[in-house]
């Protein structure tokens, strides 16, 4: 269940280009504005008012954003051809981008600067839906020049290549069809090849890879039936393993995102200092789709709400976004 | 260039499916009709026509088609959901069908049958554009409930699996940007990888699966030039190889797919007897797009005209559709 709220009465394309220009454009800029209407509107309505914006100032809203808008310059973060953005600045644009543009941005950012411990291609590739990802394939090459899949083979390599290059070219069948004989067959050959300790087999890959969500979800659970341990637990080692992490990622992502995306969030705002990228990156790609349940798990999880938590490891106007988002006020 | 002739006026679709229909249910199939009508129509018409039939005759047309056409019964083909057919009605039905139906149709038949021996994914992954391709991997979920990568991966095996599945998930940049640096770093990878015989390197297979043709065409000239041979040329060994042959075949539909469907249709007409899957698969799925290099190379390379050599192979309905279809009363 998505947390982003949607006021009953929403203002047309126009007003809300009106407003956002008054607030970019007026002395000093007034973020309040930019946070109430951007943080309550919908996709497709975002899309509407940067179609509006850029038609009326000849402008694109996000470059408006970019130049305008002040907020914590402490922290700089990266970010493609919007050159160097402050956390708040980020997050605003990634929320205002679409879905496709915005997986293709975080995808692209993963590939250059790819290493191990990075999850985020498995998590773009893994919790979307085929369509979805497809449209960030197409969204890439508009953007990039080339294609997804040729950067991250370039920029990746060995095991981490063989898991990833598919992961990342897949466009899984999504019904709910289940050959049971097959999920037996394949449990068997997941376990036999984790039994070896042979994790990047080319069965294990094929399989994470290219079967539907609903088919490995019941070869997943035939493995618990059969061999007595949820195949998680099999891929975990005491040594720390960045190859069985991402492949535990995989099957976390493809099966219950929400318990991944809460584990992000955690790792996040745990500690010293707060991960602003992925906390971002989670807010603004599941307001809309699951955030509620990732919610629902924090919260179980940890003892404590995670607008708390939020609120605690963040400050100013990048707080009140995040917070906007996750449906803060409703709790 | 299309060798496909659409009549300048063009009847309704209704008056075509009419004309179709008292060619199926009268005293005797009229196939005279069949071929004047459907070898005549281009694929946005096909589709008309189809639409129009099943709306006036709750049946599909192909179904029509399958029922009640005769044919040279001697030769039967299997076709999938159509059961066993001739290859007069498989060309038909072949040609009828739209680029990604019949896409999707041709890569199950050869997912399910594969040999090494078999090129026709190649064919079909290589020599499409990344929206065609992208269009089949749609058609074959719609039809068979499964993604077309889980199913060739799970019929292929070793070499031809690292090779075959990237290149059936590949959604290839189709842009003209070349990256002559990248070009030549990657014509000495393939190069040093062919020089140690190690053909089925993950460095070739991530090359040829992932670059856009531009990219692909620069890396090969630059191959030519710097080591001094074509790259087909350093893939081919005296021993019959079937790896390497695949090889040379997605290169060669990637560079050149004229010459390489030449090659098809020549190997299904020399000798005894004739390959009517791979001449009825190159004439539907290419009459509307390269049929005409195609026939050109054929004349040059062979000395005789394809239609002409065609009519010496084949009979009757079969030889008189694929005749209309390459435009044999034009030349």
């Amino acid at each position: 269940m998505a947390t982003l709220r949607v006021p009953q009465v929403v203002p047309s394309p126009i007003e809300d280009s009106q407003q956002l220009r008054k607030a970019f454009v007026g002395l000093g800029t007034n973020e309040k504005t930019i946070i109430s209407i951007l943080a309550h509107r919908n996709a497709a309505q975002l899309r509407q008012i940067r179609e509006t914006y850029h038609e009326t100032y000849g402008e694109d809203l996000l470059v408006s954003l970019k130049k305008e808008i002040s907020g914590d310059f402490e922290r700089l973060r990266s970010m493609d051809r919007y050159g160097v953005l402050t956390c708040w600045q980020r997050v605003v644009m990634l929320w205002t981008l679409d879905q496709a543009e915005r997986d293709a941005m975080l995808a692209n950012e993963a590939a250059q600067k790819w290493h191990p411990g990075n999850l985020v291609l498995v998590e773009i590739t893994c919790t979307r839906s085929a369509a979805e990802l497809f449209a960030t394939r197409k969204a890439y090459q508009a953007r990039y020049k080339r294609s997804l899949e040729e950067d991250v083979a370039a920029h990746t390599k060995g095991d981490f290549r063989k898991l990833l290059v598919p992961l990342v070219s897949s466009y899984r069948y999504d019904g709910p069809e289940v050959n049971t004989k097959l999920a037996k067959l394949e449990a068997k050959m997941l376990h036999k090849a984790i039994a070896e300790k042979f994790y990047s087999h080319e069965e294990i890959i094929r399989i994470l890879g290219t079967r539907s969500k609903a088919q490995l979800i019941a070869t997943f659970n035939h493995y618990n039936d059969e061999f007595g341990n949820p195949i998680n637990k099999d891929l975990k080692h005491e040594a720390k393993d960045e190859f069985l992490s991402s492949l535990r990622a995989v099957i976390r992502c493809l099966v219950c995102p929400e318990r991944y995306f809460e584990k992000v969030v955690r790792s996040a705002i745990e500690g010293l200092g707060t991960d602003e990228g992925a906390l971002s990156r989670v807010i603004t790609t599941r307001a809309e789709v699951d955030l509620q349940e990732i919610k629902e798990v924090y919260a179980k999880r940890n003892s404590k709400a995670l607008d708390a938590a939020i609120a605690k490891d963040t400050s100013g106007d990048y707080e009140a976004f995040l917070l906007e988002l996750i449906g803060h006020n409703e709790n």
